[in-house]
């Protein structure tokens, strides 16, 4: 009988303990999960192992998450709403320098955690294969923040603050690239390279060869 | 008995058919492997898989690669042997015009095809694990390929190209991360970004940006 049954069977309306404890427990499934997926990736990540690393049973890890899938799916969710959570409470002056500060942030928030950050890479080169099953969620993801970063450099052109003749999309597949290769040497330097400096240097460099004469800045 | 067994077992030294036979279905056997890898990566690679896509028993896989490491091991091997005569070929005048060239040229080979880039990225972002048969290689040509481009930009600096003041690490480090990123981009989008274009685009406004004053171009 695994913890999870017990804590189950043993539930009472007056103690309302299943839903706070249940959830704990679902948290700490899905940051085994996470460290599983950084150390193995998704396709040769095991079910047993997350559920070791917790302490309980596979069968106790199958009562939260019926399959791999879905604890890959719950983990893509939780990672949405953690980002959805940040990113509300940024707020993006609409200048080129308020474009930059955000980007910024924006990697700093994916260097926070090591193993977050590892995990996340390698979900994002695994479903590069079109049956891995974030491929689609990665697409999308993809598709979203892209348009997001053309649509505001869109709108500093329209104000005056970018010129009119730079290429929007190239810049933005630029700067979504240098954010995935800093992730990636800054995972394999185990630290070293200060992935938020070298961004900002870049940035920096960028938003001066693509604002307008005499605006800003 | 495998094509490979029966191959051998009728070498004949006066027609010396084995070594380019048995060659040739060597490099058979790497192209499954990178086709493999670049669907599963190493970790969740199976060697009947391998062996199925080249139309031979596992038995027969194992009579040119004994394990899934040695396997990976060869491909590594070609891989810097191709990239090695790649370069040679190449010349790089010994201006900031030059390093711009020869760090196109770099990026144009990657991405020349599209399995062989992402059997490379799913193992540069698997071997970020330590425990990955790879993480060394990858560790090593990591420091190697930043150590040269580190190496070529101090020299432009002596001779007076480059301005003296220039973080010459931070460079480096952004015009890998732009590399492997546009790769990334470039397998995600199906080959519909147009990774050289922008990298030339990337390149040619980071060169204006540390040329010195007076220099080249």
């Amino acid at each position: 009988m695994s913890d999870v049954e017990y804590e189950t069977s043993h539930d009472r309306p007056v103690r309302r303990r299943r839903a706070p404890k249940g959830e704990k427990r679902r948290e700490a499934l899905l940051d085994a999960a996470t460290a599983v997926f950084a150390e193995h990736g998704y396709e040769a990540a095991s079910m047993r192992r997350v559920a070791e690393r917790v302490g309980i049973t596979p069968v106790g890890l199958l009562h939260h998450f019926p399959n791999k899938t879905a604890l890959l799916e719950a983990l893509l969710a939780r990672r949405d709403r953690r980002v959805t959570e940040k990113f509300a409470a940024l707020e993006m002056a609409p200048t080129l320098d308020g474009f930059v500060a955000f980007a910024v942030m924006s990697l700093r928030f994916s260097v926070e955690s090591r193993q977050e950050c590892q995990a996340a890479m390698r979900i994002n080169v695994e479903s590069l294969s079109s049956e891995h099953p974030a491929h689609v969620w990665q697409q999308e993801k993809f598709a979203l923040t892209h348009d997001h970063a053309r649509g505001h450099l869109r709108q500093l052109i329209e104000v005056g603050e970018v010129r009119s003749d730079v290429d929007v999309d190239a810049v933005v597949t630029e700067m979504f690239a240098v954010m995935d290769g800093l992730q990636i040497q800054w995972l394999r330097s185990q630290g070293e390279v200060d992935a938020v400096a070298v961004f900002d240097g870049y940035l920096r460099r960028l938003a001066e060869a693509i604002r307008r004469e005499g605006a800003g800045a």
